[in-house]
């Protein structure tokens, strides 16, 4: 069943929940369960270990440039005639620069002992590469030395952090591991979570509609927020009203999930499947001090986490974003936490001062954000035109057009 | 072979190639194939047809709160005592509301014929429900006709446009199309890209670095680039700087890849097998006016779209970015196109005005953004602290501290 409850208790706030959610996933941590990766599989995953550099980047000092490698010392201020030696094959150690000489030098590759610079080719005379094994010169302008040379470690030093336990394995991530020549990752287990969406009204998709009933959106939209955050998903189907079900469901599954997260039920109305199948267990409903997204289950089930959101879908989907996403990504560096910057409000907006309020909206390239339908947490199509959650914090009733909101990009 | 000419062309603006790159790859949109899929498995997908709502969403008028369904004219100013009805069930059509009574209506539930408001239990004198069966009353103050009340089709309305074809499947969208009862989705089929990373001095992450050798970053960062944007990526290891052997290699996967993309080989160095090898292709090597990034390969070979990235990851990872990333999301609806806002400038900058600049950085939630490492494309450490892209358009020679710039969050 889908209720909410128009109480206002004076619950924790957003703040005060999410640190709870904290505290009881923080169990999942201490368990510590880890696997080591090869880096085409650890994409998206979370860093269980520090990484030190284990060697320089770059390994070597190298060329910026298409060039001639020189010793500045061997160039006089109007440019000085030097011979053209061999040229530095990418790959090698090359071998040492005469002194006098100038080395045909690519973009990358090794600069030979007794080179302390670069000359560009196109700032040489003639701006071209001899052909190899002609017995050439070529005049090179006056240059200083470290010009267009990236000296070894100019990235990063062996030994070095270079990254951090409960770092998010991305692109620009695996790439570095792999440039320090690394091939595998220790992160952590992917975890599974048991999703449970409830109500006697509530139909599977596909199925025909009666009236008085609704398509469960939650499934969906939950079940696809968890797999993108990198979660396992169990979803057993939409339970009833019946509270011995959803207890049989939850002995069913205890042995094989790591969190339990539920929508629906948990409010202060007649039929609340949630609260009633686990009024045996140490789970607290209470009321959190947001909008959407305020009545909130909270504890363990059988000692597994658990959390009841709220059954409308806005609501359910603020709850994850709020509450269980951030943690994830907190404690077990996946998934990616996500952008939070500033943004200008481009209309008014009101808000109850005793709440923190999340709208839904668009984020434009001009860095203003467009409110996407009312604040009511119904209001599912608008969340899908959407592309971020915008902040009210608590004690804010209004803002005007043009006052800066806090925005964390979806 | 890494390489890249300090010549500086008059070569297209990144906004040209960009439209080159959508040129070549609008062929594939072209060829059609789609695939329709549960919404399980859509995620992260592009819809490859407009959605039009086939019901209202709510469906029926229904209850924001849990409290009583009224007719509002039942009421006086001054509140009026009510009899309570029995209390209607979710998931089942109500019986009208007979003149004179107050309904018990759980949030969600359907609105009965007959009435035209909602007020919250907590506003009713008792402020709880009674006891069912139970022949009670209540007083209820004054309440307008539509409080509380969710109207049929408030969201949208049947026979609206739900999803525009060519949007990005997240869960916000996949929850809409449940709501909306739909249980699969017509999707552009995954694309497969052929990913070639050269170069002499290239070694395997996992190996021993010899002197002048570096390790393959370019595979693990731009595979995992290509992955998370929804690619099938085919791999085939270091291809050294032979042409002949990546003229063989691009035969036998020719068949069964729907692009190619490069790293490194493209400028105009001495050795540059990418350039050799395509050299009977139409396959242009041009300049982009961008840092880093320039040195670019576009064209087809054996007819198949081809891109040839620079080989300096961070100049690779850019050109991804720049180019191939934000054309798939605009032809096939995927990946999600990056977060577009603006941000200040923690500190100032320089940039070549000849060139777009693209650097990399931290955007902080107060709109802050912090350069990661300096402009030199070999920084994949510095990349792999970065949040975000910072981009400093063509024409601009520097910014001040404080001056907003456009950031692509990562």
């Amino acid at each position: 069943m889908h209720s909410q409850s128009h109480q206002q208790h004076s619950g924790a706030t957003p703040q005060q929940h999410r640190e709870r959610v904290r505290e009881l996933l923080a169990g999942l941590l201490a368990q510590g369960a880890t696997e080591e990766l090869p880096l085409s599989k650890a994409l998206g995953r979370g860093l269980a270990t520090d990484i030190m550099a284990p060697v320089d980047l770059p390994p070597f000092a190298n060329s910026q440039m298409d060039g001639f490698a020189v010793s500045s010392r061997d160039i006089d201020d109007g440019g000085t005639e030097l011979r053209v030696s061999a040229a530095i094959p990418a790959g090698l150690a090359p071998a040492p620069l005469e002194p006098g000489m100038a080395a045909p030098i690519m973009t990358g590759a090794m600069m030979p002992d007794g080179a302390d610079a670069v000359v560009p080719v196109e700032r040489a005379e003639p701006a071209v590469f001899p052909e190899p094994g002609s017995n050439s010169s070529v005049r090179l302008p006056k240059t200083v030395a470290g010009t267009f040379v990236r000296p070894a470690g100019s990235d990063i030093r062996a030994g070095q952090l270079a990254l951090r336990a409960g770092t998010f394995l991305g692109p620009g991530q695996l790439g570095l591991l792999a440039a320090l020549g690394l091939d595998s990752a220790v992160v952590y287990r992917q975890l599974t979570v048991l999703l449970i969406t409830t109500g006697d009204e509530v139909v599977e998709p596909g199925r025909k509609l009666a009236a008085g009933q609704i398509y469960d959106a939650n499934a969906a939209l939950l079940g696809a927020a968890m797999r993108q955050a990198g979660l396992r998903v169990i979803h057993p189907g939409i339970v009833p009203d019946k509270p011995g079900q959803l207890q049989e469901l939850l002995l069913e599954h205890q042995a094989s999930v790591d969190l339990i997260v539920s929508s629906g039920g948990v409010s202060k109305g007649a039929y609340e499947v949630v609260r009633q199948a686990l009024a045996g267990q140490p789970v607290s409903f209470g009321h959190v001090s947001m909008q959407p997204g305020g009545p909130q289950g909270i504890g363990t089930c059988h000692g597994i986490p658990f959390f009841g959101f709220p059954g409308n879908p806005v609501s359910s989907l603020v709850s994850f974003e709020m509450f269980l996403r951030p943690v994830l990504s907190d404690l077990f560096g996946a998934p990616q936490p996500r952008p939070v910057t500033r943004a200008r409000l481009a209309e008014g907006l009101s808000s109850p001062a005793g709440k923190h309020q999340v709208r839904r909206g668009t984020v434009a390239p001009d860095g203003t954000v467009r409110l996407e339908g009312g604040e009511s947490s119904h209001l599912v199509h608008a969340l899908a035109l959407s592309n971020a959650l915008v902040h009210v914090p608590l004690g804010t009733a209004s803002l005007a057009a043009g006052e800066e909101v806090e925005v964390w990009m979806l």
